[in-house]
């Protein structure tokens, strides 16, 4: 359970509190929450703004929206710089800044430029948690919940239990940030954190300093928690300076008495340095047990720990050494501050003395875009996750650890606990976190909404449109374009290769694919067609989270599905997209076939939006019955046309600018 | 006309006369001479070690072997890392020594750590001439030559016309020794220098730096040239010292009477910034009459304009400047000696700062690996070359400029010239050429063959075995495996599409596409007929040099090609690959069908050695008569088995290790 109202509160509830705009803060209940802030990124951002273009607006409705670019800014295909050229063109167009290509990792601009305290933030990557450590509440959500954020409307979302994780002590020499998220993955596994806000709490939390925070709320997402949180306290204070933020500070501790739904104790004092080997970042040992593994290649950067702070223990080790010769080593900072700082210095000249090769600040490796291990290698890495074949290569070894144990990996040539190699070594000491007195670096590559040099859309050949779902008419009638089995998954509806998916942010070209594993015929049919409707057994749209997957049936005409039943997600982004979703008995599946004509008899935009269960769908002579189940909310969303349109007519109706279409 | 012995000799002549082992110094006429250094990079150099582990011998020959890592660095495949991770260990095993990827690109590297005046060089890259500017004879070979090298055999080539580059004047401000070489593609066009090496003369030379000389000698490969050469002086001398290598210079004047088959005048003084506009690297043009075209991306860097004297003066522009919010800049230094002395002067943090994306040192964005251009965008770019397509994009729209004209399109936002910029700025001079006192960088990433740590080759699962060919034999017969007709391309015999060349490094893999677009029975057939002839009509292999057109038609066991013509390179790869190249004519073309079981009459062994030029074959009932036209140097090699044979042959008899096998 979680509090109500008026007994004490926890972190997260004083920032939900003042964010509610529906709903109340019971633990499991639908609540509506407002949007500070927004990111996006360069993968996910082309569809957010399309869908954002389709929608109408003139402005985006939020305190801050950001556009950042740091998957594909290796740019090895056209459609990836089309991709930053239509982001910057969408970002000075709709109001949003401006990240450029090389300017780093979302979650490190972001949280440098504009993270603040007390605030909501809601991203379109998984990460987005990463400014929980600065006391911002922050959400990673799908695309379309960022776009109808941007355009003023409430994210909803279930209410999650809170969780206090308790820290206790002081982390000794070698031990870091990084072994604290590792301990609780060992700990709680990947699914531990799911429903759940972890909100960190105890007398450890001021022993460590905002940007370790930042480590282990960034990955607090390898939990599958909805986010995590710390409060603000003197550390966030002076991150916030010297970052030249310090208006945004907020003070914001939980109260004496808030109550929690669950606490976990983390001493810290216990912490050594750990390691999670392949292929799940909960596989979590001591690096000592695993020490002696010999190590081809070393990466430091990342989300998780490829700030100034995380880089430059590192680069300390390395300095007046060189890595071993049988092992690679790159660096890739997580941001372009964090380059010019540690260039600035002598950092990045020192790094490159001892043997390491320094990368533009992206995502890269991480994502499997460069730097692919070796096959039948061993890779060590600062990251956040080591999912088998993430790397690039199938079969691979990514080890998940601290840049201290990174750096140890690099020196030695093998896995080593850095304590064993400082022993060994003589002269090797803790580095320890150390900040930079000011943050003192460029922002050119960050381009304001007032600075911005582009006031159109500029779309390259592979750029489409998004269509918009007209609200849901009254009679409702077509043919049964497609007829399927059970368990038909969002690859079946839109496959997920890479010679598919580069038509991401192209719906037209993307249609084509549609169920073309299925029926190669489907997608011509349904465009000539103008209208009907999708057939399934038990757990259509298992899988995948993929939008598409309601999208491309929309732009093809499908007006609805019927299935025995629906996977969970597909069938929210059903709604989303204004496709109307109805369970039917087994019965009726075998008695209805492909070809036939099928109406719904019912007023269906009346019935829909008025809350009725039960639809008549009537095939040749025959009648069925169907079962509509939707929240208000969801009928609503239907009725309008999807959530575009819903939240259209929502702004429309509290008077934010509509564009002329 | 080439002088001969005894007269007075230019510098490319001393050279030849001391590494003469074949032939007089006469132009046209076939010259053999000694290789003291070879250099491979990563996309030929598997192949150039498969092949010399075939061939059987223990350790390299020449003076200097070096194996670069430097265009497929982003390691966006696992089979770019698998082929690092092999060039490595056949680099430890051989004797050569291993720049790791990241080091930079193998004509900097070269040029840093190796390069010597009056020494050859062979390499497998097309600007290999690069150390030209140092007085080094380096010439641009395919792969067998270089492997042939490397086991101690004799370059052979046609001696080349020697023409004089007599340089008048100095370069006024703004224009630089990019400028020289552009004015001379604008006056020769990218076919000028065919047959020719260009000798640098005059008292213009002593006004240039080493490190502009090799900006001029990498890209006469450009004009077409086999090579490009300047003598040595105290410049030579000074550069040298500053690498910390001064022991390898040595005095390289002409003599005051020798002679030059041509001679053309460039007066530096008359020069201005130059650029070359899309697609063609002779498209020349002064700056001042494009100035106006909107600019989106800049880049710095590759091998002709990326060491730390073409960076610095860029650096120096951008210093406390921000460039245009409409264009992105990226600098990818040439090396990494370059990138950490840029580091550690402060110029990489200042570059930043303004903007830049500062990339790994590599090839990259020059061969369209990264960095690829928007869609109907422009780019300006350092690089020697332009070709449409080659940034990775088709209809792409790339200039060639000196870094100065980089700079200033990055800062205006659109091309300029530098010296309008100037006077706009006020405060804007012309940076000039600055060498720094020592080339101080670390060696971290150079190992030694002293320092190496594989002794074994590493093959990852794409990289096979090259398959040797045993001596000719004095009966030859077998089916027509496969009759064409006219003008079949090397394309048509190894597709030179990504997905079937990624195959390169691994043979028996790559075979399975040999001639399947004539015939996609073929490789099977031909594998299960153990030998056999191909027929084809006129002009046979025309199209590309791929030594894979020769190459897996070997591995698939044929034994011959009867042709009414053969394209010169295809040709040449024939005998290099030992395949009987037999000339036929239209009549016999006509009565030989496919299927047909075809025997050579004569002891071929023998007649192939003794110079015999007319063959006899037999079909059936029926002979003809067919030509073999060569030289007798081809003639041994062919008899041989093919040039790896002959030159492991070679080695042997002269008492060069050879390993068992």
């Amino acid at each position: 359970m979680s509090n109500s109202e008026g007994m004490g509160q926890t972190v997260t509830e004083k920032i939900l509190e003042e964010h509610l705009v529906e709903g109340t803060l019971e633990t499991g209940e639908e609540i509506g929450i407002e949007i500070d802030q927004v990111l996006t990124q360069d993968t996910t951002g082309t569809m957010v703004w399309l869908q954002f273009e389709a929608m109408g607006l003139d402005e985006v409705q939020t305190e801050v929206a950001a556009q950042y670019c740091d998957h594909q800014t290796y740019q090895f295909d056209f459609k990836n710089t089309d991709d930053h050229r239509f982001l910057r063109s969408a970002a000075g167009t709709f109001g949003a800044h401006f990240s450029r290509p090389g300017n780093g990792i979302c979650h490190n601009v972001h949280r440098e430029n504009f993270a603040a305290p007390g605030k909501t933030l809601l991203g379109s990557d998984s990460h987005t948690p990463t400014p929980g450590g600065l006391g911002q509440l922050a959400i990673g959500a799908g695309g379309i919940d960022v776009t109808v954020a941007m355009g003023g409307a409430p994210y909803y979302i279930q209410m999650p239990e809170i969780v206090a994780v308790r820290l206790e002590g002081e982390l000794p020499a070698w031990a870091t940030a990084k072994d604290v998220i590792l301990e609780l993955l060992g700990r709680l596994s990947v699914k531990g954190g799911v429903g759940k806000i972890l909100e960190y709490t105890g007398p450890g939390v001021e022993t460590l300093t905002a940007p370790e925070r930042m480590t282990i709320t960034n990955m607090g997402t390898e939990l599958g928690a909805t986010s995590s949180i710390f409060p603000t306290d003197e550390e966030t204070r002076d991150y916030l300076e010297r970052v030249g933020r310090e208006d945004a500070y907020v003070d914001l501790q939980p109260d004496d008495d808030a109550t929690y739904d669950d606490e976990i104790v983390v001493d810290l004092s216990d912490l050594e340095p750990l390691i999670a080997t392949p292929s799940m970042p909960d596989n979590v040992v001591p690096v000592r047990e695993v020490a002696g593994e010999s190590v081809d290649q070393v990466i430091v950067g990342s989300c998780t720990n490829g700030a100034y702070e995380d880089i430059l223990p590192a680069a300390k080790m390395l300095e007046g050494r060189e890595i071993a010769k049988t092992t690679e080593m790159i660096v890739a900072p997580g941001s372009k501050q964090a380059s010019e700082l540690l260039a600035r210095e002598g950092w990045v000249a020192e790094m490159m003395a001892a043997g390491v090769n320094f990368s533009e600040a992206t995502c890269g490796a991480c994502i499997g875009i460069g730097h692919v291990p070796a096959s039948d290698s061993v890779s060590l890495r600062t990251f956040n996750r080591n999912f088998e074949g993430r790397s690039g290569i199938e079969d691979d070894n990514v080890y998940l650890c601290s840049p201290e144990v990174a750096a140890a990996a690099a020196l030695a040539g093998e896995i080593v606990d850095p304590r064993d190699l400082a022993e060994e070594l003589g002269d090797l000491e803790d580095p320890g976190v150390e900040l930079p007195a000011v943050y003192d670096a460029s922002k050119a590559d960050l381009i304001t909404p007032e600075e911005a040099v582009d006031d159109d859309l500029v779309k390259g050949p592979n750029i489409g449109d998004v269509p918009l779902k007209e609200p849901l008419e009254s009679d409702l009638s077509g043919p049964v374009l497609l007829k399927m089995g059970d368990n038909i998954t969002t690859d079946h509806i839109i496959p997920a290769t890479q010679d598919i998916l580069m038509y991401r942010s192209n719906v037209p070209k993307l249609s084509e694919f549609t169920l073309s594993r299925v029926d190669d015929t489907f997608a011509e049919r349904a465009l000539e067609s103008d209208g009907g409707f999708l057939l399934a057994g038990e757990n259509y749209g298992q899988g995948s989270s993929r939008e598409h997957a309601a999208l491309c049936p929309m732009y093809l005409g499908v007006e609805g599905v019927l299935a025995q039943s629906f996977a969970r997600i597909h069938r929210a982004n059903l709604f989303n997209f204004g496709l109307l979703p109805l369970e039917i008995d087994a019965e009726t599946y075998e008695a209805i076939e492909q070809g036939d004509d099928l109406e719904i008899v019912d007023d269906v935009a009346e019935a829909v939006s008025s809350g009725a269960e039960e639809f008549t769908v009537r095939v040749g002579d025959e009648e069925f019955s169907a079962t509509l189940r939707a929240s208000q909310r969801e009928r609503d969303i239907l009725a309008a046309g999807g959530k575009l349109s819903w939240t259209r007519a929502q702004a429309e109706g509290s008077g934010a600018a509509a564009a002329d279409d």
